[in-house]
């Protein structure tokens, strides 16, 4: 018997707070669903139906204040976090908030300072999740290595396909989509950023009447590095990230497609893995993960004793094979036959 | 509270099974890992030892018949599977087993007979993984959507970096190399293979003394498929694993150290996500994974306040710079100031 | 002035002798065309046409006696090349014969004796140009420097999108579509092919009736290489000739539609030239080239002065931006003012 | 018989001029390389030794004035283009000038006027050779073909392994490197440059002392476009150039190393031809090339006879094989007995 798991309660049950619920209620080891508050209480009791022993909670600040609650993923609208994180800050909750901590600087600042005054130690996770996608975190352990030497320059890419009906301030392009190559910038530097410019060439005429898209922002980072990072939020293209970093020996680049792409020393290219397990390692995750599933449903789901004996059939043919270049008759039990009912 | 986890007990925690062991009890969503068994009694408690409340068993047989365990995963040595599986079905156990299912195809044949007829209903998956590598899953995907046509051609490529020292006997490529490929093409082509032909060419000198290596196995399939695949053991290089798959209207190639690359209409090419839930999922995943063991920890391990602050002030300075394309400086408060302890 | 240009006759101006002739009279450096024949003798006559002083002889043996042909390119149908090569041979005359060198390699083996006794010295050259391919020579020079050791095993994919309508015969697959990965397994191994066998799955709808289409042919090598190839005629996709070859310590994979991919310690990836001649070669050549033509018809079609005013303005601003970091206007005159007739 | 050859003389044979020397010696069709000048005289009299019938002049001016000579190409230091382009244009000399056309704006602007006022029609072509550049001229066509959309970005990257020597100076970055993203920014944008930004950031430990290398240049276009470029020339791992080109409905990159790179409709790729021509259109130039130059050295140097016999016994062998899947042993005659002298 493993650990008692995390009990966690999520606030805001839009597209991205339901899917966070689903993933602490079916993806997550070691941590539970308890409970989800939403401003819309029959959405709540709806994505809480979903889960046996899910509590729908009607205020947010009481799902905080709940005492079967340790933690709280808070996926509200912005306007709402500030209120919502000084809430748990003063229940002491762990908190992941999803990005804007607050709307304004200022009050992102005043969360700082009671943190640090009420709760004394820091509960408060804010969501830039790219720190945590693998080609990302890869990306960062090679800069660390220092295989490369010194970070010199950033080349951000990131468009969207097209943009939400309601994203129609050019502010917008900066505060929801720019917003992550700023976290990503200040992540990779480990630098502040100092002065920004944004260019705006002239619109597409796909992009809504109004919006200033694409845009071309520069960052000049503490310690003299330089960002730059196109955001198109109406490429018609797809959802495209990348990031390539330039440093004193190297570049690398992620967000292609494929493995992060490293050039140095005159070549171009990817690492190929030593073994197996590092090959496949989500493959052996998923088959365990779909095995535990299916046992609970009272079914196989992957390959039977069938596709066992098939298999070693095969390779005893094989075997006689070897060396004779000739080709061997497979012999095979009838599969009707011996699986009929 | 979300449902009762799987209580799985692992036979073998040789490197295959302490990889498993530890995935149950800290990877695998609804499951725990309840108790462990090895011939190597010591080293099942060492393992036992590193997760509260794992058991060590001495003996699998005990393991198999323990009330509290109610599904087994086996990665003993595959001399050991034939009794352990056979322990498995009669006492109604769910069981994954690694391959292979026993040592030759006629004992293989008897397990499909008893779970027949004693289990009345499949309990037994085999552990070829392959089918639930995110690639090949997608590869699969592709070909039953229909639209590339009747599968034709499968070529593999299967090669290994260098080959265990126990590895002295060409069979043993076909056996434990060469079967995975065995079971990708039969679940490919949906379809049982006929023949198969064991080409060898002269042997790299790289390979040991008497090991034919590399070597090419071509299938016949029922209903006409053809299958090239090589198996290289020893090619120095690294762990590769590629398949291409030929249909009548198009080629799709797996493992190629980017995204499945299919070929159709006068184009080669991956597919660009819609949004940003299919390209960052496995970030969310892993941020809402790592939120929660860091709680248990009672730390923040991820971006802080002060990284939603500073992201806030730069998107405030953005934003002023929008239109004008003149840098615009960021304002920050002093963070060793605000942040003294 | 540089040396007398080679004299060339091209026999048979169907699509590929057409191109052969116009690449000597406008492509070809130190070679011009100075006759056709074609067994259509308006063909010929049309040709001809198209470039000053080209003669069209009616006649292909009398093109191979006339002695302002110095050497001559053979493009007529296969059934011709025995009677025609025969000739160049009796007129001691280099030749460049397209493939088949003749329809059997008993008449084969007789022209390499005719070769040996009357001319004393090779005359003909056999049109497999695949090894003057670029990617084909640039594996080729891989392997014999040897970095990767022995050759072993070679994997080629050879596809047309659809067949030609005359493409009836399942043996012309073999005869004139795999006949290029004969010559090329014989180049890289270095040695003659001993078995070949060819299978045939069941074809592909789209293939025509009756036609065994997609085979793949297994070559065993002598001194032990083993090679496979595909042969799709109807691939439905596009044209793609792919090799990859294994050696002992790595491989190399062309035809990718990107450079040469070499596989080795545990890396895949291509070269990064080391300066701009090497990345900028053909550049260069055509930039020189369609100069030259330009001048011919009087005009300048590449960049003009007033580009290098433009650029050289454009400089001077950046100078001025260096180090300020600020935007600098580019002071240009106005084109239509100076530029107006 | 075809047209005669333009007669070219090259102004300055240090690397650049000596390729482009050799370049129209042997590579060039319709062209002759007649005579070269070099301040150098014996440097001049040693390229043109190289070279039948071409002349060494000392002076580059009289080289300009010569009747013999129909075209110059000055590939002299920068500082001597001014003069020797005004001889040309006073001759009515065609010109190819290597850039840059003068050593500033002032001067280069002179040079429109009296090429428009002396010569009444262009002569002069600068030696911005990109637009030559395959991919480049690809990406160019792309974007005229309008299924893009408007042009609205272009990113650059340009980077060098490291300097030259006399490399010290950080505008000698803008006049030498960045010029040709400067040309290729007008050509592609078809739009004059309005401001440039010159960003440094905090120089590569390996860049020489004082140079500030890598840097940042922000282009806005006339019509409202956006460039960015890094250059780099000390990035201490190869020639790497590339260019993005983002449009309304997608984007297009060239210079990965693949062919040009097409990013629309949720997918990304490049394109695979229809037929061979396409795919081998180098290979039969460089193979007919190949075989004129061997021709004059009287030497067969591609496929023999020998080769054209044993393909042909070959596919014999696999005709044989056709059908029945069974290894078909090749019969050939004994080569050593054959071709034995």
């Amino acid at each position: 018997m493993t650990e008692r798991p995390l009990r966690v309660g999520v606030i805001g049950v839009g597209t991205m707070g339901t899917d966070h619920a689903d993933r602490l209620a079916t993806r997550i080891s070691g941590a539970e669903l308890v409970a989800v508050a939403d401003a819309d209480s029959a959405r709540a009791a709806e994505v809480a139906a979903r889960y046996p022993g899910v509590r729908a909670i009607a205020n947010p600040l009481d799902l905080i204040a709940d005492d079967a609650v340790e933690a709280v993923l808070i996926a509200s609208p912005g306007f709402a976090h500030e209120e919502q994180v000084l809430a748990c800050l003063a229940h002491g909750k762990y908190t992941l908030c999803e990005k804007p901590l607050t709307m304004d600087s200022a009050s992102a600042l005043r969360l700082v300072e009671v943190e640090r005054d009420k709760a004394g130690r820091p509960l408060v996770q804010v969501g830039f999740m790219r720190r945590f996608d693998p080609e990302y975190a890869e990306l960062r352990r090679l800069l660390d290595d220092g295989e490369l030497g010194r970070l010199l320059l950033v080349h951000n890419i990131h468009r969207n396909k097209t943009s939400p009906a309601w994203f129609r301030d050019s502010a917008a392009i900066v505060n929801d989509s720019l917003v992550h190559e700023v976290d990503v910038c200040r992540w990779l530097f480990g630098a502040e950023i100092e002065t920004v410019t944004l260019l705006t060439p002239t619109p597409s005429g796909r992009a809504p009447e109004g919006l200033r898209d694409p845009q071309v922002a520069i960052f000049q980072m503490a310690g003299g590095g330089v960002a730059t990072t196109e955001v198109f939020v109406n490429s018609q293209v797809g959802y495209e990230v990348r990031c390539e970093a330039v440093a004193e020996l190297g570049s690398a680049t992620i967000g292609l497609g494929q493995e992060m792409l490293v050039r140095r020393d005159n070549a171009y290219g990817g690492r190929i893995p030593d073994d197996y397990r590092e090959r496949f390692a989500r493959a052996y995750d998923i088959e365990v993960q779909e095995w535990a599933r299916a046992c609970r449903r009272g079914v196989v789901a992957g390959p039977t004793t069938w596709d066992g004996y098939a298999a070693s059939a095969v390779c005893e043919a094989g075997v006689a094979s070897l060396g004779t270049g000739q080709p061997v008759r497979v012999e095979l039990a009838d599969r009707a036959e011996i699986l009929r009912p």
